[in-house]
């Protein structure tokens, strides 16, 4: 079985590990969010392809989600020794060397397609990692600073204000004139399943959907769209994915979310159990819907979410 | 009074903390050797000019005399675990840091020179610290491996190789078309009194003379200029200077070393007590010399040789 995932950071990279669980013998690649990367110190840092490929590598921080275990941060504080900022990013060491190796790559030409592969020959996180595209595609946030509107980069709005003011709106800066990486339209085509995990709906498949090609590459693969709701009782499960839905107009609900998607490109859609009370409205909007625990505790509810994600799948082709 | 210092490493900073002492009131501009700057995982490396910097700002690793005290080494080793090297060049972390704001600097278009300037400014090593030149010039040395010769950078000579090898030629290339940093011409027809430190004379104090101008400005600064021997008892202090004077044909003596510079560039000489014997010979060549202890074995040490080495230049302008 070829399944084919689009992923964000923490969500989308726990969940993963699940479907991996789920479908040990599955051919598994996973279309990598790019609009939340980064140019620091001079280096290209991609979080949420990192955050992929640490957690299936097993070097994640398990507790934080994100960056290296038994990660130390000299580095850093010697860049701010220099009043080489920003501070409020928090690279560790071990993290650096990921930066460092991936910034000399691109420097001598790889595309990041080439380069994540290259970095994933050590990691062996168990799946095909691909950057949504080799194009520089940053996702801008605009927001009211002392009274005047101004776009921050989204790390800015996210790590730095921790998503505090309100987002106006939430733009995939250079997403139009992007390209699909190499590899990404051929997997979706090839794919027997696509599956949307618990991630950012906006700034995470959002931001994958908005690469010229690809949405209408999953419309027509014929194949089942089946996501999970990374809204549980109207909130974000983890992360401020409200904030954000907000700035496009689109209700913190698992429903309004499935609504969001749309039955153009979404066949199948989980929710919670404490929202099965809205099976029934997202089924009326032409997607077939069930209702199971969708929280991320372990590593046993994760395979059976990814299990359950898969038997709506076959539903949905049946 | 107005000191001008022509510095390698180890050997040079560790003078410059003496002569510091010895001359509190002094207003010193050392001119640093660039010829071991190396580019590696995509940064811009200077060591001497580190070296110097962290010596004379208090991070030196006292022990190892290069490179920053309380280190650790998780990036080098993350960089390894990818494959990425040179494994043989000691990079730690707190180091790291250094040369990502020099690179970024470089990147946004400052010279090396203003990029020291910035970097001093929060080692405050008490000195005026200007690179020899912002153009590049990278040391080579030309050895024979496996029966081809073939030229190899000075670090992987020194660092990698440990001078094990004849060294039969030593390049300095880029020097002949380099051009000085600015300030350093300045600083020398300014200066009072010239020094050169007991820095290697062909990798360290010969670079920095092999770029155009230099040699010319302090010849005819028409003020003392007086060095200290790197060499005592026929053997180089510290580091492997006697293998890159066999491959300029100079002889590791005291003595010869001063002839090597010559009294057309020096007018005087500091050899050890135990090469009071090669006195004779330095006059005789017409560089006034002097005999005292010459093992920087402690501050105190050091201290009195930067003190003889300012009282040679008095007699030298008597």
């Amino acid at each position: 079985m070829r399944i084919v995932v689009l992923a964000g950071g923490i969500g989308g990279a726990r969940f993963l590990r699940g479907l991996k669980e789920a479908a040990p013998e599955a051919d598994i690649t996973v279309i990598g969010n790019t609009g939340d990367d980064i140019h620091l110190f001079g280096l290209k840092v991609c979080p949420d392809l990192d955050t992929v490929m640490y957690t299936l590598g097993g070097g994640i921080n398990e507790e934080q989600g994100w960056g290296r275990a038994e990660e130390t941060f000299h580095v850093k504080a010697e860049l701010a020794a220099y009043g080489v900022g920003p501070e409020w990013f928090g690279l560790g060491d071990r993290d650096f060397a990921t930066h460092i190796v991936r910034t000399q790559m691109l420097g001598a030409g790889y595309p990041l397609s080439a380069v994540t592969e290259a970095l994933c020959e050590r990691w062996q996180p168990g799946v095909r990692l691909i950057p949504m595209s080799d194009d520089r595609v940053e996702t801008h946030v605009a927001v009211d600073v002392d009274g005047e509107r101004k776009a921050v980069h989204f790390q800015e709005y996210w790590v730095k204000l921790r998503a505090s003011v309100e987002a106006h709106a939430v733009v995939p800066v250079g997403a139009d004139r992007a390209k699909p990486a190499p590899g990404v339209l051929e997997a979706i085509a090839g794919a027997d399943v696509i599956v949307f995990p618990p991630s950012n709906p906006v700034v995470s498949v959002g931001t994958i959907l908005a690469v010229p090609g690809i949405r209408e590459a999953i419309a027509n693969a014929g194949v089942p769209v089946v996501g999970l709701s990374p809204i549980v009782g109207d909130a974000p499960v983890r992360g401020m994915a409200d904030k954000v839905l907000a700035a496009v107009g689109v209700d913190s609900t698992a429903a309004a979310v499935a609504q969001h998607y749309g039955s153009g490109l979404l066949d199948g859609w989980l929710v919670d159990t404490v929202d099965a009370g809205s099976v029934r409205v997202v089924e009326d909007a032409g997607i077939r819907c069930r209702a199971v625990p969708l929280m991320m505790t372990d590593l046993a509810a994760t395979t059976a979410m990814a299990r359950a994600a898969l038997e709506l799948a076959s539903e949905v082709r049946a």
